[in-house]
């Protein structure tokens, strides 16, 4: 049995996405980190950075294994089940590139414009036009992508599932500063509502939320 | 033959320091970020995200085969090569967590407070703050990890390949805003020596360096 630490943020309803793709039975255990629970020592021990998602497999290949960062978590679940991510070829570092585009890139840009534009106790102008930029650019270059394939890796893939939260926060907590952006993009458009009529995808999505 | 697009960043260091270490010929093509090079139509194409570094590899299975992202070129390195990443397991994926925890946090993190500490405009005082503390609290996760730890992933492997120049980095570049937290940090420090003894890692940082 895979548990699964997470909470109802971005990172956390990827690997949600992946096990429900998958069909494999998971516990879901909420950290809540509206309360600080990711700093308790107990979830320390499955995820030393003090962040969700983090999963323990009680069935891993040597015995129990943690594994934390959702890249990691994802790359995990696709090489156990053999799915979402080619084992080897072009079509394996096409999905790679554009998840680690969205770990490194689209992720935590947004996360900042998310952060100057919505939270912060004053308006900086120059941080948030510098992260609504970024976020710009790389809406320009997703969309880029998906006028010329049907999803970001060719197939659907863990690049797909990474990146699909993180668009869905794009079009509704950021809306506003993203607004132009996002109605320049109709490829990602279209592969929002692609994603979005997938039951696995929507199982994912509202994981803890009831 | 590989070609390698990079500059003179932390990022750009990663797979010339890989290349090094696999002691594999490769050809590099410097891409002049000062000059905007990575906007030019023919490096589109092999990196849609105009950024560097990016691989051609003209002898990959299937024909050549370009792929942009530091920790995707990381990866496709390693799992070409057989090297510097277990091909399964538990000492797999304590690599990759700590790859991914590279790519989406410290790369990042460093990145911003880069920017905001030291060539912005003008000085936000809650944007520095912010950058900072963050990149504290990833040195200190990264001590923790470094004092029970030889290497990031147990055995010496790409996550400490992509962590290396960012470090130096924020040694260097950033030795004034995190002065405290990197003097709190020891076993930082002597992975740093340790990595910095290495002959691969010292040519692939003097890459484009003449």
């Amino acid at each position: 049995m895979i548990t699964l630490y997470t909470w109802t943020t971005p990172n956390g309803r990827k690997p949600a996405i992946m096990l429900e793709e998958l069909g494999w039975d998971y516990q879901v255990k909420g950290v809540n980190i509206g309360k600080d629970e990711q700093f308790a020592a107990d979830f320390l021990k499955v995820s030393p950075n003090n962040k969700i998602p983090a999963i323990v497999d009680d069935e891993a290949e040597g015995g129990p294994l943690s594994i934390f960062e959702s890249g990691a978590i994802l790359t995990y679940l696709a090489e156990k089940s053999g799915k979402f991510l080619a084992p080897s070829g072009p079509a394996r570092f096409k999905a790679l590139e554009w998840l680690y585009w969205q770990i490194g890139g689209l992720g935590p840009m947004l996360g900042q414009l998310g952060y100057f534009a919505n939270r912060a106790p004053e308006k900086v102008p120059l941080a948030i036009d510098r992260f609504k930029d970024e976020c710009e650019r790389l809406i320009r270059v997703m969309n880029g992508r998906l006028a010329e394939a049907e999803y970001l890796g060719g197939d659907y893939s863990i690049a797909d599932i990474a990146c699909y939260p993180w668009m869905v926060a794009a079009t509704t907590m950021l809306k506003v500063p993203l607004a132009n952006a996002l109605e320049r993009a109709p490829a990602v458009q279209s592969w929002l509502e692609r994603l979005g009529e997938r039951p696995a995808v929507q199982k994912g999505m509202a994981v803890l939320q009831s």
